[in-house]
């Protein structure tokens, strides 16, 4: 037996939710854990960095057994990079973000604080996953079988050699592990919202808006994710993080229209 | 001639920054402009929505001679999500975020409010640019070339036909049009920061961090947007909002050590 995995773990629902807390129990059965979370909820903050105020960061005593556990007044990108970067000595074998309370599946990941908690420790080169409880966002939810795939899935995340700048995104839905079938590795599916704001006036005659999207249950093509999870799977997808659309920089009608290596003057006259 | 196109605009530097205005001024001379952008600085924020308050729409006097102009009491996505589901009631042609008042390049654009509200544009399926004037972060700068620019670039990009869920990552050298050797096609590059914290004490004895990243200064690859900019040439990068890295999928290794298909027992065992 070598040493054990040195394992960092952040979430954006707070150092206090039930998903992280359970996954920390689970993970500190085989690897020593590191939390690093937000003081409070932080969802849909997307990949949000703070610059204009400083972080504070206090070591807390947790439930699960962890090594240490650093609750964070930033964001789940700073609670990693601050991690890495300022508090830790050493580098962490993995960073793991969850397991967060509701799904992070199709266009979700761009707002997701939990996938951008992962996405910053591959920014600092260390492999990570993301991790999502599927549950429709009942209040009572059970964390375990996600928690319990996640200590058991790590060593395979390490062997994968997943490539440079990618992390996985795992979504499991709320069932017992043997009513899972199988694990699959996806794509992001589309998960279109209707993106409506319902429109109310307040005590005082003033406007005011409710951001209140509604997913549009389109059919969603066979190997998404939002499809896998629909048959009981769990979701493995693979998220990098470098946005380039290398297609469009070899498609050479799109690339002369945008004008490759023109000259400005040819587009002012 | 037909109808003017009708823009939209917003930026994470706040609805009076300059570059937002010195935009709209450019933009108004050819086109139909409708202002969206966040009461105040909203820099860094990633992709950002606000869920757990509502937003405030207020319609305000602008200097430049546009047709609407809103200030919103939300992020930058919330700022062209809301114009598009909720105040406006047609489609606009194009979303245009900026000028951003520094650069968004490499790294930069997954923590770029400048950036997420023009992939919001796309989100809601219209073409979308963002724009940043590379100025090094001096206090005063002439966003004038920049914004010329894009007012003779938008028909470009309509035309160029860019595929779904891509939009295109302008980059400005803060110098003069005549100064502008070319306009090229670009990849992200790496833009490493070094990501250090400053850690101070506060007067009741409490230690608290300032982020303090600086650029590493590395052989940036040519092709990359920050080779390109260093060359005083304007860049442009397509970027995509859907992150699934297509190589893992079709990578047999990868796929196979991450279980494609395999029972969640065996993994368990």
């Amino acid at each position: 037996m070598g040493e054990r995995l040195k394992v960092v773990i952040s979430n954006d629902d707070g150092i206090y939710a039930e998903g992280i807390q359970t996954l920390a129990e689970w993970l500190s059965k085989k690897y020593d854990v590191y939390v690093f979370a937000p003081d409070r909820e932080r969802s849909a903050m997307g990949h949000a960095l703070t610059l204009h105020k400083p972080l504070r960061v206090e070591e807390i005593d947790y439930d699960a057994p962890v090594v240490k556990a650093y609750s964070v007044t930033g964001t789940p990108s700073d609670c990693v990079k601050i991690a890495m970067n300022a508090i830790l000595d050493f580098t962490p074998d993995i960073v793991v973000s969850g397991i967060n309370h509701g799904p992070n599946l199709g266009i979700d990941v761009l707002y997701s604080g939990t996938v951008s908690a992962a996405l910053e420790g591959a920014i600092n080169g260390v492999p990570s996953i993301a991790v999502s409880l599927i549950n429709g966002f009942e209040k009572y939810a059970d964390f375990n079988p996600s928690a319990e795939f996640i200590a058991n899935y790590i060593p395979r995340v390490l062997e994968a050699g997943l490539p440079p700048k990618t992390i996985v995104n795992v979504n499991t839905p709320a069932v017992t592990l043997n009513e899972i079938s199988a694990i699959k590795i996806t794509e992001l599916g589309r998960r279109m919202y209707t993106d409506t704001y319902e429109r109310r006036v307040d005590p005082r005659g003033q406007v005011y808006y409710w951001l209140a999207g509604e997913i549009v249950d389109e059919n969603e093509a066979e190997g998404t994710d939002v499809q896998t999870l629909r048959n009981n799977m769990i979701s493995v997808t693979p998220i990098q993080f470098d946005m380039t659309n290398r297609q469009v920089l070899t498609d050479d009608i799109c690339r002369q229209n945008l004008n490759i290596e023109g000259s400005v003057h040819s587009i002012l006259s």
